[in-house]
């Protein structure tokens, strides 16, 4: 397994980097300078493409969609100005203290 | 912030562990006893939700919803057999050797 | 086959009648009630639904699957102050004049 | 108004019609001969797209996404063999007779 420690905090470094880049030379620059409902439009996309492939692909389409989903995450969070931590943290405070069913409960 | 460098992982392990369990006890057992289909399902509600959220709503509220959107992925790849791992993993050979960039050539 | 030349337009009238009445007796008065995001939110899962039942279900689960989705784009419509007819004459204009294929064109 | 009559049971004929046609000169035909996955990520999108503009579109652009949804919802179906008179029928059985409310509470 790879060393994923800080994976996402440091592709949320990179893409912070790149989003006033040239459009022409980065993907993120690109994205971020057609706008928040261009990225919104990719979180969806790439939702339903990750629903496709666990639904019917291999193991390696479910990996590499989600990567997709994930990555778009981390754009639009940035687009809000908000860190992948943050919402880590958000996820570590569900799990920590009551744990996972204290979301189920406020779900339901 | 938070310690976030294995929040996924254990995050993850905790809903391999619940996976089985009692359905009326607990979430993650009753969207695993539901089916692939009720977990994917949930997948793009989630993500509908973020979008909207990032579109409108407030930081919290964005952090709130992809938090649900990461938390209900790993419940897909967990159903799937895959771990956060290999997706980060995924996302460190794109950002790692030649970039996000990489991948922007390859999706256009 | 039914008589579905004014389906969406009677089926919409009756969106827009319940739309102000008791949330607790009618469906559709109730996602009005909730507001805007509790509209989209449904929007969103229908589409996910449908698209899990395209990928993998039987002719009955799509057929459900996408009147539960058109249902719900009814009610996105109502909420906007949008007739089906509206969205029909985009379609007839699409399609009468230069076709389908000129929105190809356009999209590309 | 439009004369809205059978537009959508016209469209799907044009769709139906251009199934098989040339992928390069024409859009349906090159979507179908993408394939069913290629198919259902436009619905996906589309829809992602009709939720971004009526959260925060002007008239047009929520009219144009939703025609939009719709267009690739009846390419959806005539994949997987159906006609909009089926989806339309069972608007109608929902509305017709117990009317909508029935649905409501099947879902609950």
């Amino acid at each position: 397994m790879t060393d994923s420690n800080q994976t996402l905090e440091r592709l949320a470094a990179v893409v912070e980097a790149r989003k006033g880049g040239d459009p022409e030379a980065s993907y993120v620059a690109k994205l971020h300078h057609k706008g928040l409902d261009a990225i919104l439009k990719k979180v969806g996309e790439e939702a339903t493409e990750a629903v496709i492939a666990a639904k019917g692909g291999d193991r390696e389409q479910v990996i590499y969609e989600t990567a997709d989903l994930w990555f778009h995450s981390l754009i639009m969070l940035s687009a809000r100005g908000i860190t992948p931590g943050e919402v880590l943290a958000e996820l570590e405070r569900r799990f920590g203290c009551s744990g996972l069913e204290e979301k189920a409960s406020r779900k339901g």
